[in-house]
């Protein structure tokens, strides 16, 4: 039997104290939902006394019936005041939530400098506050703010702080490395130290400022901390909270606790995924267990070892937690990365046969011109596939022209362009926010009425990287394009000396790609009579 | 006395393993100056035996006589051959590095699985490759590969291995967690050991695949390890290396190790802003020490807290890595900061009078838009000192026009530009290999003849990123655009919807910043008489 550990997930709390992070109830309300399906116990909503918007989603989240314990956060009460007149704990009690998590002061510095109050009055604080929630009917659980600092500087007081807590019947208590700036080795000391002496569920919070709150994490609870609290993806205040993503993975896969079920932890990716398009983040590549590139292989020798045991060069299965092994092909790869790429997908690959020394050759030269495939999946499987001919051409573009005119501080930007689409002869004209863009949707107008599903892929980034700087006149630029249809993203890319060109290019890949998707089996337009008008398929 | 330790960067090689990183052998002579004045010790360039663009970077680097040790990397010899005949070990040694970090294998089930060999014709490759290239006069570092699951499946070979190089002389043994999945308390308890039977200096060197690349690179210096194999942001394959711009700091400011000088530190953050820049990586905003956001502050009980004492929820002072706080509920970066850079200007600015402030107020809802003045310094410059009055409008943009056009195969792109300069009407058109590459032409064909100085000035980078935006279709793009007279370089940015504009925006800052170093003193136009001939002067 492993050891079982609880979960506290505060990505909707603590988290929403990152730059750029910024959640509607409805988004947290979605959120809420995921982490609930993936067990997690502790779900920390947010700070009902701070603002009308978490009061939205206590009210709302309440219909639910999730599993998880939904928890309000809030401070201790205010100094020299009493319980009963607080309306920060008047919030708290009528969020609804299960649970209260209560944050106090243990550093004797932050007493005298942030609170400016005495060191009894702030343990007055701690226990009345927790006592008053706790007779409310609601589990309570204290965050002991910067306890490791304050126990650095003063372990009497900084301990004092938890026994109040406990007489006041807290359920948790949890050491808080508010700064982030506490070393690993610290972390066990201290926390082994806390476990001895306060008999008490020990919880573990830490921040990332040192690239260590993953490490603290681990070291709090080979200490003896049964409660994680944690983000997903690290979201969180300066550098962020401890990320769940990595901590949840290595201490059930590696350490041997259990956290959640085998199954849930397979939805960790999706999860992962699905908050940070919520929080229109963008998701780092490399991050580890559930990036993109988390299992992805550039090295040549890398590739050819994985093809003999993927164990050579990957920690665990990438199964284990809902991710998956990707090749990268690129100049420092050799061919293996494109064989087994080809075998991926499907393709009949032979390594010994010529169309595969012919595919080699053609990327070789194709890199050697500056394109980059390791960015761009969608164009590599479609150069792929058109080399084995396993695609037609949806459509053929005939001629496009862009007209860009600023007269006045006003600026236009319009794009023509001529397709042959099953047969006919297109011609659409649209406006845009630059020429990319205004040949999109010309292009999309022109096939919507083929491909009415196009209607929900757009254009999620778009990068421009100028290549061979030394010879500035005949500079060529390579275009990435990330696309997405709110389900999948895939990523195409485009090299010209023309960056228009070099955008086109990344462009038709992209629709190309979807249009793959979309019907993949026949790959016969879904075309819709002789009228270019919508359909409704 | 601090114990001093060795900082091994390898960006350039180790580095461009990671997705989606790819640099240019010029960006790489680049990166090798800043990481030199940082005062790293050994700087990997790369392998020269595995491409032409590495070994033209070694070929070029040498005359810059740097203080860092230029390394080079390679494999240890084929299987049941020789040195002498060994392709890769030639071009290792015909780099001109002076040192050459040599990968082996110390995991017996790498050996049979990825090399296909038995175990003692492994030993022999490891000890005769590195005496080979000691031999050639080079200092031979040796890279245990995989050598914490090498040492957990069999501990004998795995030392035996690292016995074979200190045997052939090599001058520092470097232990690898290549796959990234070996943890804390594994890595001191190993590193202990090996110190303790291997009596040679020992390096470190680490992956990120469970967020504790950094955790695990300090538990190996506390266990004796004095070498530091990083990367700048933690490049690198899969989930990337140990982050060398979170380690140092953590080593020097709290461990009381000694790796660069404290002026050297400061410049941590300025080089692993412009080894993204040249990456064209995006840096997370909450990048631990140097991120944007590592020391931003948005919480409001944070806020006023840090107003009363810094220390209160930071755990360093930024600026001894270089970096600065930030409050994200004021937006604004510094005042103080642009003030001094006005100052630096020789702008007459008093913080106490309106224009100050109105300044203040426009940077601020410029930031707002999406500028970003840190890699614009150009534009930031002109912002100024239009603002303190100081610059006049050397020509006017009456209106532009662009078309674009592709029929069979061919593409011309065309700009038309109407300006008023020194009270005249200028009407030009040009071609180029993009829109901004043409209306570039244009305008300079029609300043050429005022400003004959402009002939010299050409862009050297031109970069688009899409900000992070809810609604997609009102995007807005972040165009930055570097300039160089081959003497000095300037950037400038430019914000909007339209990617055209954008770059426009960027375009005529570049322009109008390089006019005011033609003619800083009077900023009267060089004026050639009625004729638009060019000129002479």
């Amino acid at each position: 039997m492993s050891t079982p550990l609880w979960i506290f997930d505060t990505t909707l709390r603590d988290g929403t104290q990152g730059e750029g992070i910024s959640l509607t109830a409805e988004d947290k309300v979605k959120i809420a939902l995921k982490l609930d399906a993936m067990g997690v116990h502790y779900i920390e909503g947010g700070n009902p006394g701070s603002n009308s918007k978490d009061i939205e989603f206590f009210r709302r989240v309440r219909e639910l019936n999730l599993n998880a314990k939904l928890t309000a956060f809030g401070s201790t009460r205010r100094k020299n005041s009493v319980c009963e007149h607080d309306v920060n704990l008047k919030h708290l009690i009528e969020s609804g939530a299960r649970a209260a998590t209560l944050v106090g002061k243990s550093w004797d510095f932050h007493v005298h400098t942030a609170l400016q109050t005495t060191l009894e009055e702030n343990l007055a604080m701690i226990n009345e506050s927790l006592a008053y929630v706790k007779n409310s009917g609601m589990e309570a659980l204290f965050d002991a703010e910067h306890f490791f600092d304050g126990f650095k500087a003063n372990p009497e007081y900084a301990l004092a702080a938890l026994s109040k807590a406990k007489e006041a019947g807290a359920a948790w208590i949890v050491l808080c490395d508010t700064n982030g700036g506490t070393l690993p080795g610290e972390i066990g000391e201290i926390v082994s130290r806390v476990v001895r002496e306060i008999d008490a569920p020990i919880g573990i919070h830490t921040h990332n400022d040192c690239e260590l709150a993953v490490a603290n994490t681990l070291a709090a609870v080979a200490a003896g901390a049964r409660q994680i609290q944690g983000t997903i993806n690290g979201y969180g205040e300066r550098c962020g909270n401890a990320n769940l993503c990595s901590i949840i993975p290595t201490l059930q896969l590696k350490m041997g606790y259990g956290c959640v079920s085998d199954e849930q932890l397979k939805s960790l990716t999706g999860v992962a995924r699905y908050v940070s398009e919520i929080a229109n983040v963008h998701m780092p590549v490399n991050q580890p267990y559930v990036g993109n590139a988390a299992f992805a292989h550039k090295g040549g020798i890398h590739v050819s070892a994985i093809m003999k045991d993927s164990k050579t060069y990957e920690h665990i299965e990438p199964h284990l937690v809902g991710n998956k092994q990707r090749v990268l092909v690129s100049e420092l790869a050799g061919q293996s990365n494109i064989l087994s790429k080809a075998q991926e997908m499907g393709l009949d690959v032979n390594p010994e046969n010529m169309k595969s020394r012919e595919v080699i050759d053609r990327i070789k030269e194709l890199e050697h011109q500056g394109y980059q495939f390791e960015g761009a999946d969608a164009s590599l499987e479609l150069l792929l596939r058109d080399a084995y001919g396993g695609t037609a051409q949806a459509f053929i573009v005939d001629s496009f022209k862009i007209m860009v005119e600023r007269t006045g501080g006003a600026m236009v930007t319009e794009a023509i362009v001529k397709l042959s689409v099953a047969g006919e002869q297109v011609y659409t004209v649209a406006e845009g926010n630059g020429p990319v863009n205004a040949l999109d949707n010309a292009l999309r107008k022109a096939l919507v009425q083929y491909y009415p599903g196009i209607r929900d892929i757009h254009l999620s980034d778009y990068k421009v990287r100028v290549l061979d700087e030394k010879d500035t006149t005949a500079a060529k630029v390579r275009v990435l394009i990330e696309s997405t249809n709110f389900k999948d993203t895939w990523s195409t890319v485009g090299v010209s000396s023309n960056v228009i060109e070099a955008s086109w290019e990344a462009l038709i890949d992209s629709i190309r790609y979807a249009l793959l998707g979309m019907d993949k089996d026949e790959y016969v337009p879904e075309f819709v009579g002789g009228t270019h008008g919508l359909s409704n398929h």
